[in-house]
Protein backbone atom coordinates (compact mmCIF):
# COMPACT_ATOMS: atom_id res chain seq x y z
CA UNK A 1 0.00 0.00 0.00
CA UNK A 2 2.69 2.75 0.25
CA UNK A 3 3.23 4.21 -2.67
CA UNK A 4 6.91 5.82 -2.71
CA UNK A 5 7.96 8.18 -4.89
CA UNK A 6 12.13 8.64 -4.88
CA UNK A 7 13.47 11.56 -6.64
CA UNK A 8 17.42 12.22 -6.82
CA UNK A 9 19.52 13.90 -9.16
CA UNK A 10 21.13 12.32 -12.37
CA UNK A 11 24.15 10.43 -11.74
CA UNK A 12 23.90 7.33 -9.24
CA UNK A 13 23.75 3.53 -11.34
CA UNK A 14 20.66 1.84 -11.26
CA UNK A 15 21.74 -0.88 -8.60
CA UNK A 16 22.29 1.87 -6.27
CA UNK A 17 18.88 3.36 -7.17
CA UNK A 18 17.20 0.01 -6.70
CA UNK A 19 18.64 -0.79 -3.12
CA UNK A 20 17.80 2.29 -2.43
CA UNK A 21 14.41 1.16 -2.97
CA UNK A 22 15.05 -2.08 -1.46
CA UNK A 23 16.45 -0.36 1.87
CA UNK A 24 12.90 1.86 2.12
CA UNK A 25 10.70 -1.28 1.64
CA UNK A 26 12.64 -3.22 4.18
CA UNK A 27 12.61 -0.24 6.61
CA UNK A 28 8.63 -0.02 6.19
CA UNK A 29 8.17 -3.88 6.89
CA UNK A 30 9.84 -3.81 10.37
CA UNK A 31 8.92 -0.08 11.32
CA UNK A 32 5.57 0.33 10.42
CA UNK A 33 3.82 -3.63 9.33
CA UNK A 34 4.03 -3.25 5.80
CA UNK A 35 3.11 -6.54 4.04
CA UNK A 36 5.14 -8.82 2.40
CA UNK A 37 5.56 -7.88 -1.34
CA UNK A 38 3.72 -4.09 -0.72
CA UNK A 39 6.16 -2.62 -3.00
CA UNK A 40 5.14 0.30 -5.01
CA UNK A 41 8.17 2.72 -5.65
CA UNK A 42 8.51 5.39 -8.58
CA UNK A 43 12.28 6.66 -9.13
CA UNK A 44 13.25 9.65 -10.82
CA UNK A 45 16.51 11.13 -11.65
CA UNK A 46 16.53 14.63 -12.30
CA UNK A 47 18.88 17.04 -13.36
CA UNK A 48 21.13 18.75 -10.79
CA UNK A 49 19.33 22.37 -11.23
CA UNK A 50 15.70 20.76 -10.90
CA UNK A 51 16.62 19.70 -7.67
CA UNK A 52 15.89 23.03 -5.75
CA UNK A 53 16.52 22.84 -1.76
CA UNK A 54 18.30 25.50 0.61
CA UNK A 55 21.65 24.20 1.36
CA UNK A 56 20.74 23.69 5.16
CA UNK A 57 17.54 23.63 7.25
CA UNK A 58 17.08 22.65 11.44
CA UNK A 59 21.11 21.75 11.48
CA UNK A 60 20.65 19.53 8.40
CA UNK A 61 22.67 20.24 5.42
CA UNK A 62 22.29 19.13 2.10
CA UNK A 63 24.52 18.14 -0.67
CA UNK A 64 23.57 17.11 -5.00
CA UNK A 65 23.00 13.63 -2.96
CA UNK A 66 19.68 14.09 -1.31
CA UNK A 67 17.25 11.68 -1.35
CA UNK A 68 13.60 13.27 -1.35
CA UNK A 69 11.23 10.38 -0.13
CA UNK A 70 7.49 11.00 -0.01
CA UNK A 71 5.48 7.63 1.07
CA UNK A 72 1.54 7.50 0.72
CA UNK A 73 0.35 5.16 3.25
CA UNK A 74 -2.82 4.21 4.96
CA UNK A 75 -3.15 6.73 7.77
CA UNK A 76 -3.42 4.70 11.38
CA UNK A 77 0.63 4.63 12.25
CA UNK A 78 1.43 6.11 15.88
CA UNK A 79 3.55 9.16 16.09
CA UNK A 80 6.29 6.70 17.23
CA UNK A 81 6.00 4.21 14.25
CA UNK A 82 6.75 7.16 11.71
CA UNK A 83 10.24 8.19 14.07
CA UNK A 84 10.91 4.66 13.78
CA UNK A 85 10.94 4.45 10.28
CA UNK A 86 12.54 7.67 9.84
CA UNK A 87 15.10 6.68 11.49
CA UNK A 88 15.85 3.18 10.29
CA UNK A 89 15.88 4.53 6.44
CA UNK A 90 18.47 6.82 7.44
CA UNK A 91 20.82 4.19 9.31
CA UNK A 92 19.99 1.50 6.67
CA UNK A 93 20.74 4.29 3.75
CA UNK A 94 23.48 5.23 5.54
CA UNK A 95 24.89 1.86 6.83
CA UNK A 96 24.54 0.14 3.29
CA UNK A 97 25.03 2.87 0.93
CA UNK A 98 26.83 5.52 2.63
CA UNK A 99 24.49 7.85 1.92
CA UNK A 100 24.75 11.10 4.54
CA UNK A 101 22.14 11.14 6.89
CA UNK A 102 21.26 14.57 6.29
CA UNK A 103 20.32 13.83 2.97
CA UNK A 104 17.49 11.86 3.22
CA UNK A 105 14.22 13.99 3.55
CA UNK A 106 10.85 11.88 3.74
CA UNK A 107 7.46 12.82 3.95
CA UNK A 108 4.34 11.34 4.18
CA UNK A 109 1.30 11.40 3.23
CA UNK A 110 -1.99 9.61 4.80
CA UNK A 111 -5.03 8.25 3.35
CA UNK A 112 -8.09 5.98 3.65
CA UNK A 113 -7.75 2.51 3.70
CA UNK A 114 -10.11 1.99 0.21
CA UNK A 115 -8.27 4.81 -1.46
CA UNK A 116 -6.29 1.84 -3.35
CA UNK A 117 -6.70 -0.74 -5.71
CA UNK A 118 -3.90 -2.91 -6.16
CA UNK A 119 -4.98 -4.78 -9.59
CA UNK A 120 -7.70 -5.60 -11.39
CA UNK A 121 -10.12 -2.80 -10.63
CA UNK A 122 -10.59 -4.19 -6.86
CA UNK A 123 -10.18 -1.81 -3.62
CA UNK A 124 -8.69 -4.83 -1.95
CA UNK A 125 -8.35 -2.71 1.46
CA UNK A 126 -12.21 -1.74 1.27
CA UNK A 127 -13.83 -4.38 3.03
CA UNK B 1 -9.86 19.24 -9.24
CA UNK B 2 -8.19 15.78 -9.65
CA UNK B 3 -4.60 15.88 -10.34
CA UNK B 4 -3.75 12.84 -12.07
CA UNK B 5 -0.13 11.33 -11.88
CA UNK B 6 0.62 8.18 -14.40
CA UNK B 7 3.89 6.81 -14.37
CA UNK B 8 4.95 4.34 -16.51
CA UNK B 9 8.20 2.45 -18.35
CA UNK B 10 9.19 3.84 -21.68
CA UNK B 11 8.52 2.37 -24.97
CA UNK B 12 4.98 3.39 -25.10
CA UNK B 13 4.04 5.21 -28.14
CA UNK B 14 2.70 8.69 -27.26
CA UNK B 15 -1.06 8.42 -28.17
CA UNK B 16 -0.93 5.06 -25.96
CA UNK B 17 -0.35 7.40 -23.16
CA UNK B 18 -2.32 10.09 -23.99
CA UNK B 19 -5.43 7.34 -24.55
CA UNK B 20 -4.20 6.44 -20.87
CA UNK B 21 -5.22 9.82 -19.35
CA UNK B 22 -8.29 9.97 -21.29
CA UNK B 23 -9.66 6.74 -20.28
CA UNK B 24 -8.90 7.80 -16.72
CA UNK B 25 -10.30 10.99 -17.66
CA UNK B 26 -13.65 9.88 -18.76
CA UNK B 27 -13.75 7.49 -15.80
CA UNK B 28 -13.72 9.80 -13.63
CA UNK B 29 -16.28 11.57 -14.84
CA UNK B 30 -18.89 9.02 -15.17
CA UNK B 31 -18.50 7.33 -12.02
CA UNK B 32 -17.25 10.15 -9.44
CA UNK B 33 -18.63 13.14 -10.82
CA UNK B 34 -15.83 15.02 -11.84
CA UNK B 35 -16.74 18.45 -14.31
CA UNK B 36 -16.14 18.34 -18.22
CA UNK B 37 -12.84 19.59 -19.27
CA UNK B 38 -11.83 19.32 -15.19
CA UNK B 39 -8.59 17.48 -16.57
CA UNK B 40 -5.40 17.58 -15.02
CA UNK B 41 -2.94 14.73 -16.03
CA UNK B 42 1.08 14.50 -15.62
CA UNK B 43 2.64 11.65 -17.35
CA UNK B 44 6.00 9.81 -16.89
CA UNK B 45 8.01 7.87 -18.42
CA UNK B 46 10.73 5.79 -16.39
CA UNK B 47 13.89 3.25 -17.40
CA UNK B 48 12.22 0.07 -16.23
CA UNK B 49 14.96 -0.26 -13.54
CA UNK B 50 12.78 3.45 -11.65
CA UNK B 51 10.11 1.33 -11.57
CA UNK B 52 10.37 -0.82 -8.29
CA UNK B 53 7.90 -3.54 -7.64
CA UNK B 54 7.05 -6.83 -6.23
CA UNK B 55 6.37 -10.04 -8.73
CA UNK B 56 2.71 -10.05 -7.13
CA UNK B 57 1.01 -8.74 -3.95
CA UNK B 58 -2.58 -9.80 -3.01
CA UNK B 59 -3.08 -12.38 -5.81
CA UNK B 60 -2.36 -9.84 -8.12
CA UNK B 61 0.82 -10.16 -10.72
CA UNK B 62 2.63 -7.57 -12.33
CA UNK B 63 4.85 -6.80 -15.58
CA UNK B 64 6.84 -4.68 -16.83
CA UNK B 65 3.81 -2.88 -18.09
CA UNK B 66 2.58 -2.02 -14.79
CA UNK B 67 0.53 1.87 -14.69
CA UNK B 68 0.63 3.66 -11.81
CA UNK B 69 -2.00 5.97 -11.26
CA UNK B 70 -2.33 8.31 -8.48
CA UNK B 71 -4.82 10.85 -8.30
CA UNK B 72 -5.60 14.03 -5.86
CA UNK B 73 -8.98 15.27 -5.76
CA UNK B 74 -11.66 16.45 -3.36
CA UNK B 75 -13.25 14.55 -0.43
CA UNK B 76 -16.42 13.30 -0.38
CA UNK B 77 -16.74 10.47 -2.57
CA UNK B 78 -18.27 7.22 -1.15
CA UNK B 79 -16.39 4.01 -1.17
CA UNK B 80 -19.19 2.86 -3.40
CA UNK B 81 -17.47 5.83 -5.91
CA UNK B 82 -14.23 4.98 -5.21
CA UNK B 83 -14.58 1.12 -5.99
CA UNK B 84 -16.87 2.13 -9.37
CA UNK B 85 -13.74 4.28 -10.19
CA UNK B 86 -10.84 1.89 -9.96
CA UNK B 87 -13.23 -0.88 -11.66
CA UNK B 88 -14.41 1.28 -14.96
CA UNK B 89 -10.67 2.87 -15.03
CA UNK B 90 -9.19 -1.42 -14.94
CA UNK B 91 -12.32 -2.35 -17.61
CA UNK B 92 -11.83 0.44 -19.99
CA UNK B 93 -7.80 0.70 -20.00
CA UNK B 94 -8.40 -3.50 -20.85
CA UNK B 95 -11.11 -3.19 -23.27
CA UNK B 96 -9.41 -0.18 -25.15
CA UNK B 97 -5.77 -0.50 -24.84
CA UNK B 98 -5.07 -3.98 -24.33
CA UNK B 99 -3.56 -3.42 -20.78
CA UNK B 100 -3.53 -6.14 -17.85
CA UNK B 101 -6.44 -5.80 -15.29
CA UNK B 102 -3.50 -6.85 -12.66
CA UNK B 103 -1.24 -3.84 -14.36
CA UNK B 104 -3.47 -1.25 -13.06
CA UNK B 105 -2.52 -0.09 -9.65
CA UNK B 106 -4.19 3.14 -8.54
CA UNK B 107 -4.32 5.38 -5.39
CA UNK B 108 -6.36 7.98 -4.33
CA UNK B 109 -5.15 10.91 -2.20
CA UNK B 110 -8.08 13.71 -0.59
CA UNK B 111 -7.75 17.17 0.18
CA UNK B 112 -9.91 20.04 0.91
CA UNK B 113 -12.15 21.78 -1.48
CA UNK B 114 -10.23 25.00 -1.38
CA UNK B 115 -6.83 23.43 -1.73
CA UNK B 116 -6.74 24.18 -5.49
CA UNK B 117 -6.73 26.88 -7.76
CA UNK B 118 -6.92 26.67 -11.62
CA UNK B 119 -5.46 29.65 -12.70
CA UNK B 120 -5.45 33.04 -12.14
CA UNK B 121 -4.06 33.11 -8.45
CA UNK B 122 -8.03 32.15 -6.82
CA UNK B 123 -9.27 29.26 -5.22
CA UNK B 124 -12.16 28.81 -7.29
CA UNK B 125 -13.95 25.52 -5.13
CA UNK B 126 -13.28 28.11 -1.71
CA UNK B 127 -16.77 29.89 -1.68
CA UNK C 1 8.22 21.71 5.20
CA UNK C 2 6.41 22.25 1.94
CA UNK C 3 7.40 19.40 -0.30
CA UNK C 4 7.19 21.27 -3.51
CA UNK C 5 6.34 19.52 -6.71
CA UNK C 6 6.64 21.40 -10.47
CA UNK C 7 5.61 19.75 -13.75
CA UNK C 8 6.46 21.60 -17.20
CA UNK C 9 6.70 21.01 -20.38
CA UNK C 10 10.30 21.07 -21.79
CA UNK C 11 12.14 23.69 -23.29
CA UNK C 12 12.34 26.32 -20.67
CA UNK C 13 16.44 26.91 -19.59
CA UNK C 14 17.05 26.26 -16.19
CA UNK C 15 17.22 29.65 -14.85
CA UNK C 16 13.39 30.29 -15.73
CA UNK C 17 12.84 26.84 -13.49
CA UNK C 18 14.94 27.44 -10.59
CA UNK C 19 13.20 31.10 -10.63
CA UNK C 20 9.58 29.65 -10.56
CA UNK C 21 10.96 27.45 -7.58
CA UNK C 22 12.24 30.37 -6.08
CA UNK C 23 9.06 32.53 -6.43
CA UNK C 24 6.73 29.92 -4.97
CA UNK C 25 9.09 29.84 -1.89
CA UNK C 26 8.97 33.32 -1.29
CA UNK C 27 5.59 33.41 -2.00
CA UNK C 28 5.07 30.88 0.68
CA UNK C 29 7.53 32.41 3.11
CA UNK C 30 5.25 35.50 2.87
CA UNK C 31 1.45 34.52 2.83
CA UNK C 32 1.50 30.99 5.03
CA UNK C 33 4.64 30.99 7.32
CA UNK C 34 7.10 28.85 5.76
CA UNK C 35 10.38 29.06 7.97
CA UNK C 36 13.33 30.54 5.98
CA UNK C 37 15.30 27.56 4.05
CA UNK C 38 12.60 25.16 4.45
CA UNK C 39 12.74 24.73 0.22
CA UNK C 40 12.63 21.04 -0.29
CA UNK C 41 11.27 21.41 -4.53
CA UNK C 42 11.36 19.14 -7.12
CA UNK C 43 11.03 19.98 -10.60
CA UNK C 44 10.14 17.74 -13.67
CA UNK C 45 10.30 18.65 -17.11
CA UNK C 46 7.84 16.44 -19.42
CA UNK C 47 7.33 16.08 -22.98
CA UNK C 48 4.55 18.14 -24.87
CA UNK C 49 2.04 15.21 -25.14
CA UNK C 50 2.82 13.73 -21.46
CA UNK C 51 0.64 17.27 -19.89
CA UNK C 52 -2.71 16.42 -20.83
CA UNK C 53 -4.88 19.40 -20.03
CA UNK C 54 -8.18 20.19 -21.22
CA UNK C 55 -7.83 24.05 -23.00
CA UNK C 56 -9.69 25.51 -20.56
CA UNK C 57 -11.48 25.05 -17.44
CA UNK C 58 -13.74 27.10 -15.27
CA UNK C 59 -13.29 29.95 -17.52
CA UNK C 60 -9.10 29.77 -17.72
CA UNK C 61 -7.75 29.00 -20.47
CA UNK C 62 -4.17 26.49 -20.50
CA UNK C 63 -1.15 26.79 -23.13
CA UNK C 64 1.86 24.64 -23.31
CA UNK C 65 3.34 26.73 -20.96
CA UNK C 66 1.06 25.61 -17.98
CA UNK C 67 2.98 25.36 -14.75
CA UNK C 68 1.18 22.08 -12.73
CA UNK C 69 2.42 22.80 -8.86
CA UNK C 70 1.43 20.33 -6.19
CA UNK C 71 2.44 21.32 -2.68
CA UNK C 72 2.40 18.71 0.25
CA UNK C 73 2.66 20.99 3.62
CA UNK C 74 1.27 20.53 7.27
CA UNK C 75 -2.62 21.26 7.92
CA UNK C 76 -3.39 24.42 9.79
CA UNK C 77 -3.61 27.30 7.02
CA UNK C 78 -6.57 29.08 6.64
CA UNK C 79 -9.12 29.29 3.82
CA UNK C 80 -7.43 33.28 3.28
CA UNK C 81 -3.69 32.19 3.83
CA UNK C 82 -4.48 29.93 1.32
CA UNK C 83 -6.28 32.50 -0.99
CA UNK C 84 -3.23 34.89 -0.46
CA UNK C 85 -0.84 31.79 -1.64
CA UNK C 86 -2.77 31.11 -4.96
CA UNK C 87 -2.65 34.95 -5.77
CA UNK C 88 0.88 35.24 -4.59
CA UNK C 89 2.34 32.89 -6.66
CA UNK C 90 0.62 33.37 -10.06
CA UNK C 91 0.59 37.49 -9.75
CA UNK C 92 4.56 37.13 -9.40
CA UNK C 93 5.33 34.45 -11.45
CA UNK C 94 3.75 36.55 -13.95
CA UNK C 95 5.50 39.74 -13.12
CA UNK C 96 8.83 38.53 -12.70
CA UNK C 97 8.13 35.81 -15.64
CA UNK C 98 5.56 36.58 -17.64
CA UNK C 99 3.81 33.70 -17.08
CA UNK C 100 -0.35 33.67 -17.99
CA UNK C 101 -1.61 33.89 -14.41
CA UNK C 102 -4.42 31.43 -16.17
CA UNK C 103 -1.22 28.69 -16.64
CA UNK C 104 -0.80 28.13 -13.02
CA UNK C 105 -2.73 25.66 -11.62
CA UNK C 106 -1.83 24.42 -7.50
CA UNK C 107 -3.01 22.12 -5.41
CA UNK C 108 -2.45 21.72 -1.49
CA UNK C 109 -2.05 18.49 0.11
CA UNK C 110 -1.94 18.68 3.87
CA UNK C 111 -0.57 16.08 6.00
CA UNK C 112 0.09 15.89 10.12
CA UNK C 113 3.13 17.78 11.25
CA UNK C 114 4.57 14.33 12.60
CA UNK C 115 4.95 13.04 8.64
CA UNK C 116 8.63 15.09 7.75
CA UNK C 117 11.91 13.91 8.32
CA UNK C 118 14.27 16.82 7.03
CA UNK C 119 17.14 14.78 7.76
CA UNK C 120 18.67 12.02 10.41
CA UNK C 121 16.18 9.85 10.79
CA UNK C 122 14.35 12.34 12.88
CA UNK C 123 10.74 13.57 12.99
CA UNK C 124 11.83 17.33 13.50
CA UNK C 125 8.35 18.49 13.86
CA UNK C 126 6.97 15.94 15.76
CA UNK C 127 7.55 17.02 19.60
Amino acid sequence: MPLVRIDLARGKPPAFRKQVGEIIYHAMRETINVPENDKFQIITEHAADEINVASSYLGNSYTQEILLIQITLNTGRTVEMKQALFKRIADDLHDELEVRREDVVINLVEVAKENWSFGGGVAQYAT
